[in-house]
């Protein structure tokens, strides 16, 4: 018998829609017209390349990209990336990666970032402990910025961008874990990327946006498989791309499509949040969010109780009703709820019935 | 109504046990203990810890690796090996890489390791046409040799060596195409690898097991990906794994120790390629191999009958029994087939009555 599904607010690997498990399960001993399963078959096939280009239409689609993007699905994860990124870019070159650090991950890119080439650290938000993000004010290009790299949404502190930094140079954006939850500006961004396992698919695929003058800048020094020139010219399959998952990821942005599409994700997603949020602010300070309220995500709900004896047992207590995967990253601890896209509103009502209730017993 | 499988030759990614795939198939939804898919836990839950380490488990005494060497479960392929070997063994050394080049992908690595350091081809069997690997003799190592690199297996040409290069310096092995068809002596090796989507899994993790002195050459000044020292410390957790494709290597893992480990598949894979070579061998030249006979591959069959035409007619006429993905790498040409570990050796028998029935044909 099928065990009962609980309600997963990790932050990644993160759940995924019902649906697209549903016709995974189904496909998984031998995908329609294959006669072998999707984790059997070449990346060469017919098959696949239909599943590939499929999935760079849906992103194409989802996330309204100019015809002078390319699309890539890379391995690695974000880690990949903040090192990626400044070889491609600035390294052997006289130009500085400008970098705002408003959080763990941020921080870190700019930190792997180094081992490439100049990087400024233009605003951090450390001494504030990451409640939140510049201005745009406070934001101070250095004159030799080939772009600013920021991270959308800070899983870690729950604080978010309620619209992209407004300068004058190409962003970067690491948008892992926001990537199609609301509508994006492509345009702005010389790359926007997200590995997929919180709102895209499965661990082990990272999605590139890239625009055209920025994969041609890559060295033709580099290993190939460093080189977004090479990967891009071989349209991610310069060798044998992750394929399962993004066939996942090719699933997963067709429910999204079935879904609305990004505008009306977000306006679920900010909903659910508000139901969260909604009751923390009407606890009289039991809940208290790690970051300030303009910045407050509405991905990663990030709060405590009053004591970390009562976050224990917030979360055990959670866990009897199917509440899982609510404890906070070590580095803040506390609570933290991910309600990523394929959070159900269902699984959102029960916590914040819960929250109440736990609440009312032990303010 | 599941739609009826079939036998899959594909050279990469390619055939798994049925087994492996129904247990997957079974857990897509929910994996027992978890209330939640393996695509949506946290690689940091204790339910994917276990996971991870019992691979590794598997992986040990499948290859019997001795405690001195570190498994690591790693992305990008083995063309990120190309690049990640030389960058954390020879860069910034006055050392060298010794490549043997006996094939397309030996002579790929040697070339993505000239981006990182001095790398001398030591044997090259391309004025041959790669028919062959070298004997020990021919092997002339420089005095600089910081390790020789070799591939196991051939996968496009077919050729395979009968056991590893005998010298004096530690091995690094590309056994991609041929991980766990065979047991191995790990105490000749600085490193071992392979992707896993032809012997081992699914396309998105690569197995490497490194001795531990290799894993302390890493350079400091490395991104953090690229570090061999780094990933190791983190046990294959720096970021998140592919945990998926870790998963089904496990199941992959577990049925080869079902099987009766790797002597009982070494045999049973010798028989199946048996199979194919004597009636190739019986066909009066109709067929010919693209190797020598002593490096004839026992995972890819690589032949081809007198003309192209043959050679087109031969693969339509096997798909419509059944026996699918036959045609050799476009830079061969002719049909390979792959008789992995997970291949049936009733797959094999009916490939070889066809193969019998197209000679008479059309000889």
């Amino acid at each position: 018998m099928q065990e009962e599904r609980k309600f997963n607010f990790s932050a990644g690997p993160a759940v995924l829609p019902v649906p697209v498990l549903k016709k995974a399960q189904e496909e998984l001993l031998c995908l329609p017209g294959c006669g072998a399963s999707i984790l059997e078959i070449s990346h060469r096939s017919k098959q696949f390349g239909e599943i590939l280009q499929q999935t760079k239409n849906n992103v194409r689609e989802l996330l309204n990209v100019p015809e002078n993007y390319k699309i890539m699905f890379l391995q690695g994860g974000a880690l990949t990336q903040f090192a990626m990124l400044p070889m491609n870019i600035i390294r052997n070159t006289n130009k500085s990666g400008n970098y705002l650090a408003t959080g763990n991950w941020s921080k870190k890119a700019a930190s792997e970032a180094k081992t490439q080439g100049k990087v400024d650290v233009v605003w951090d938000g450390k001494e504030e402990g990451y409640v939140r993000k510049p201005t745009d004010d406070e934001i101070k290009l250095t004159d030799d910025a080939a772009y600013l790299y920021f991270c959308a949404n800070e899983t870690i502190e729950g604080i978010q961008y309620q619209r992209e930094p407004n300068v004058d140079v190409p962003l970067i954006c690491d948008a892992s874990s926001e990537i199609f939850s609301r509508p994006v500006n492509m345009e702005k961004y010389g790359c926007l990327y997200a590995c997929a396992q919180k709102n895209a698919g499965p661990a082990g695929v990272t999605l590139v946006v890239m625009r055209d003058d920025f994969v041609d800048m890559s060295g033709d020094d580099l290993p190939s498989m460093f080189s977004y020139k090479k990967l891009a010219e071989k349209d991610s399959m310069l060798n044998t791309p992750p394929t399962f998952c993004i066939y996942i990821m090719k699933l997963v942005t067709e429910w999204l499509k079935e879904q609305g599409g990004l505008e009306a994700m977000h306006k679920k997603n900010v909903e659910k949040a508000r139901l969260l949020y909604d009751a923390i602010d009407a606890s009289n300070g039991f809940y208290r969010v790690h970051g300030n309220k303009e910045y407050r995500s509405f991905m990663n709900v990030s709060f405590r109780t009053p004591t970390e004896e009562l976050d224990k047992l917030f979360q055990e207590e959670a866990a009897k009703v199917n509440l899982t995967n609510l404890a906070g990253h070590r580095s803040v601890k506390g609570e933290r709820a991910s309600i990523y896209n394929a959070m159900p509103r269902e699984g959102v009502v029960l916590l914040r019935d819960f929250m109440l209730d736990f609440a009312k017993k032990h303010a």
